[in-house]
């Protein structure tokens, strides 16, 4: 199995004014998922942030990333729709995305799902399990009957996204709710992951199984390579020759 | 809209020799099934049980019942192979099928799925709380944001069931736990749907929101007409006229 | 059942300068289609093209529809991202909405679907079968084992769509390539339906069975209310009382 | 990569009695294709016959057995139901199972189905085109835009089989019928795989592109553990400790 090329993308914003989240990723949330996902020697791991230039999602970038991992949240309107529409166009062609958390509202993953993408929350602190609905699905390898997190963020159900191809995870909140947390579409020839857990000011992405998760999804994701879209007029084919 | 028929079958063992159930269904649970059912007029209702002849359901029963509801759970290995082969042969012709609580894993739905049926399940008393996926579902007509049950027994995932054409309703436990509560197959021309509550030590079919899904779902689950299976041997169709 | 209402937009363009389409089609491909609606006495027709004001599609007739029926060609990119916008927010409210051959790569259709829409397809006169793959599915009503159409533009997969919820039609071409040609989705709370056929230089719109499956479709998309959408913050509830 | 150990099963008799199957097959048709899977190094592969004790599929061999292929025509009702059952449970226990052909009304493929598994035929000689619906799946690698045979068996919609989780393949046939050809389900643990292609009197086993898909499917299939089912009496979990 040759390289994977994977692209970690943040907004890293509130990393700066705000010191809950600091605290935990004090160089940046994309930083530690980088970090994590550099410990398997079969990745190639960049970072891109929203404030740098075209967000760090040139063409070229694009290019050779294989996986895009999103996090987002309070700047979601501030992505460009040229960004957008690029990202957009690499899925489609095969590149995989994988959406982390509030990635649920940013412009790409509503523009993938052609859905709502909307949902309940509530700012708390709630205990979470995820249940493991596929234990033999290579994005649950390793995991066991579910992940236990002590602390984080509710999302409740219903969740404004189409019937997902496969449904991995499921998630209980100590509140009171249920979420589809794992889940995949495809689209064009691109794989999509969603992944509910990673609030900001909860250290969710050093929990073990969480970073599990998010690189079984890496590898699950990639594409051995590109198919550009197009419509095509395509002429009459010749009849086959008779039997 | 006509009259659609309605069969309601139930084991009607444990109602006489467990107390704790005859409290709550002392004519059976079947008849407690078939009363609320009964309020709505656009249903003519009609029970059948285990220890009948052809356990209540010959060629003649179910060729004028246009949705067969289904409650077992300790005598699932009495039902004889020929009469799950009759009820089979019918939902795969068009006759709904609604299979409640325990008939998870009964003959007629483990052939139905073709999976296992099997789930994790505790003896306890759980609160429960239903959410609702689908608000503008036919079956969850009338149903809030969540159905609220004070005890129920648990069951939890994974649920071994082929993924759901759709996922109406999932359940959140006390004690930890979520389950795909309610949720729609199509085999052949029938239509079948899962629905979980309803243990039989809890009064969960007196439960107003219980009653009002089971009636949403003898409505949605009704088809128009049968149309025998068969595979056929066809001779080649003549080509169409020149456009 | 009440009332349903029906708006049929037409892009209404090429009725004005290509006799081979106004042959068909002297008053409008949308006037047609409203015809043989307003045969069935339980629908209100209206229609809407896109010189009209906000393309005939204001906030007005929008809250007064509830199946919009779509045909589109050649000036896709003329539809004001503004309309879009507001139809795509209808439909995930609970709007029908019903998506007509060349309408495959309309902004509003692309924007639900999230993917290229892209297919194949050649200008020529083939005869297309589209096979009947759920006679029970109500949008196959009537309808026997196939609808022949003696000339027909092809068009070949792969379509660019995600998996459909229910796949209705698949279609053969006399050239050689097959096609998913009847189609659901559900996005939000709306019920979305494409149907393949319809090239604006055949009297596609005039056959028996083209005009029996968009008049099913009308009635199996039409939701009973409007469902806003939202994200919500939401207070953690009440924990239920002891059983 | 580990080794994936394949059992090609196949009936077995008609070679003993068809010459035009003969002709094809002489060592039969289970040894062209072991012959062909044989040529990739990271495969062992062995076969199993219906005249053989156990038809060959003793609990041993399937207990080393990865991926399951299936070839049965005239002789399903000869399988005993003791061997549906355990390959059944090795299905849903992680084995993947292919099945070819007229392999559809196999008493495994409608028992994992749970559906008639029925469909139009006709004995003929048609050409036939599978056209590539996802040329991004690992099935599909390395086919084009579609396979092209000559000469096979026509089969026919309306199939009757749960909706597909992928639809790979759609097939064109020369006679003005459609076909979904190539399609995936899972089933418990395991995942399954038909492919249409592959009448007796043909020599379609010998096709390049069939061999290819076969081939691919062999490792699409492999799961990398067994987990044994079974519904459990779980003790309540204890709590999480406050966050």
């Amino acid at each position: 199995m040759s390289t994977v090329r994977v692209t970690v993308w943040n907004e890293f914003r509130q990393e700066k004014n705000t010191p809950a989240m600091a605290v935990h990723y004090p160089h940046g949330l994309h930083e530690t998922i980088a970090g994590f996902l550099r410990t398997d020697s079969a990745l190639v791991v960049r970072t891109a942030t929203l404030d740098e230039p075209e967000h760090g999602l040139s063409e070229a970038v694009l290019a050779e990333t294989d996986v895009l991992i999103w996090w987002g949240h309070k700047a979601h309107a501030e992505v460009s729709d040229e960004v957008v529409a690029r990202v957009r166009r690499c899925v489609l062609e095969g590149m995989g995305l994988i959406v982390l958390h509030s990635g649920h509202y940013s412009k790409i993953f509503k523009s993938l799902m052609g859905d709502s993408c909307s949902l309940r929350w509530r700012v708390a602190t709630d205990r979470e399990r995820l249940w493991n609905l596929l234990p033999s699905h290579p994005i649950a390898a390793g995991i066991g009957e579910c992940i236990e997190i002590a602390a984080e963020e509710m999302y409740g159900e219903p969740f404004g996204v189409p019937t997902p191809d496969e449904l991995i995870f499921v998630s209980w909140f100590s509140g009171g709710e249920v979420f589809r947390s794992g889940a995949t579409w495809r689209r064009g020839h691109g794989k999509i992951f969603y992944f509910r857990p990673g609030h900001e000011t909860f250290p969710t992405y050093h929990h073990p199984d969480v970073q599990r998760v998010i690189g079984n999804a890496v590898h699950w994701a990639r594409a051995t390579r590109r198919i550009p879209d197009g419509a095509r007029r395509i002429p009459p084919r010749e009849p086959l020759p008779p039997a």
